[in-house]
């Protein structure tokens, strides 16, 4: 359990240093595979994320009552699917990025067929990890479930392929974006909330509470996405700036000015917090994370 | 309960429509995404495939005294699978295969970006069925750990990798073939057997037979394969014929030549059989189906 007297940086380095420990550990486990294929997914799971997905299943199983040691292997199978949908997502087909938090791209270091490659293998892994380590069965088949639905067609993936297709709109609306946004990142966030919230044992209002939560701050989260990369300062990035805004890209700013995406991610923030109430104290790592949303600089 | 009096032809017939029908149905489940990411899913899906796969799990299932009906999700993740592993083979990142089964493959079709996406999309949607629709949920996640290590890094995922990486060796062996087919095919079509195991309700003895009978023609399959891209008739195999051979790729006729090739795979197919003995009349169909390989013309 950790301690909630902890200033909350601090919490988040402790968890952060637990996640990247098991995930490591999970890669070493993964037997007997081509060094070139384990290199290429050690690389891309440990370029440095900040692991918002795996902390929030964290924080959603340890609010609910539940043991965060039992979470873990959902912590790590969330990070593996993001970190998969990166790899594909700078491919020279899709975004053809060659930087990613300050690194080569996975096909600029190890070659497209291995980085498509390596993008397969940790999202295949994922399910294996939530199937083989969540003790109880019932559980396990259902976060895989919920693991699915957020990445699969009517989620991530479909949220990409959307978002592809939108650069080729002449009129894209407020509601496209956020239909983009809530597939292709929203889902997977609030994911991360229904598995931490089963693990963790939530009654069904417990779950749909959390479930809330994470797609006010899933939207929020891209919200302030758009305008760090508008405002935001480069070296903390680990990625160019005005990048999406230069290209054209649909982006919150764009559509309703700087002023109106912030006073819409701060009411999105306050609407997660409200969501929780119910949860009272077990909810506050929760309420200080949906602020630091808010308040992040890169 | 299929027929045992059946021919074995006309059986495989139902079973193909059975599986068909399927898959049919999970993809228009899907629920919301967009049109051409169904389209591509649906594309490569219902390409005309052997349904090899999903036809061991059934038959599997039924050899364990399993009602064939509970097999049938499993039957279908196995297809999405092998399907999802076939786009993104053809990518041109990878093999760069502009035909398959006579038809253009994914990228021709609908693009790269799309193409990576419609196989992610499939083996997410994999592991989706098989964990909502087994009933029993210790065997759902039993089934996912099949599959996702039959299908990841240390099976399919890197015998591809291995794959590729063997095209630069300049002295391949038999071992290194033989180490690359065991991932590529061998351990997917494995799974399938222990799967349809698994929810036949088999015992482990039974499990281990089957096992062992699924690694025995999985490689026998991969000979044959081999010496079909060598003798066999372009129209029936619906891609051009030699073109393993035409590209110098690593092949068992290549290595120990025709006869021995012919000669080895009939030695898998009788040890294949002999695994499964002990299943009496109840391995009947699976015995078909070993000969049936041997004896394939596409």
């Amino acid at each position: 359990m950790s301690d909630s007297s902890q200033p909350f940086k601090e919490m988040w380095i402790n968890l952060q240093t637990l996640v990247n420990r098991r995930l490591e550990e999970a890669l070493d486990q993964s037997g007997d595979c081509p060094p070139i294929l384990k290199e290429a997914m050690s690389y891309s799971l440990s370029a440095g994320g900040k692991r918002l997905r795996p902390i929030l299943v964290l924080l959603s199983c340890e609010a609910c009552g539940g043991d965060l040691e039992t979470a873990l292997p959902a912590a790590c199978a969330i990070e593996m699917v993001h970190t998969y949908s990166l790899i594909h997502d700078d491919l020279p087909a899709m975004d053809d990025d060659e930087l990613r938090r300050g690194l080569p791209t996975s096909h600029i270091k190890f070659g497209e067929a291995n980085a498509i490659l390596a993008g397969d293998a940790l999202l295949t892994r994922a399910f294996e990890l939530l199937a083989n380590q969540i003790e109880i069965k019932s559980c396990a088949a259902a976060c895989c479930v919920d693991l699915a639905n957020a990445a699969g067609a009517v989620g991530m993936v479909g949220g990409q392929v959307a978002d592809l297709e939108s650069e080729h709109l002449e009129n894209p609306s407020l509601e496209i974006l956020e239909a983009i946004h809530k597939r292709k990142t929203g889902r997977l966030i609030c994911s991360a909330l229904t598995m931490g919230a089963r693990i963790g044992g939530a009654d069904p209002a417990t779950l749909k509470n959390l479930e809330r939560y994470g797609t006010c701050i899933g939207l929020a989260f891209q919200i302030t996405d758009d305008l760090l990369d508008l405002t935001g300062n480069e070296e903390k990035m680990g990625k160019g700036v005005r990048k999406d805004a230069d290209h054209g890209k649909l982006t919150y700013p764009s559509l309703i000015g700087v002023e109106e995406s912030q006073r819409r991610s701060q009411k999105l923030i306050e609407e997660a917090c409200l969501s929780i109430a119910p949860l009272g104290s077990h909810g506050q790592r929760l309420e200080e994370l949906a602020h630091f949303i808010l308040e992040r600089d890169h």
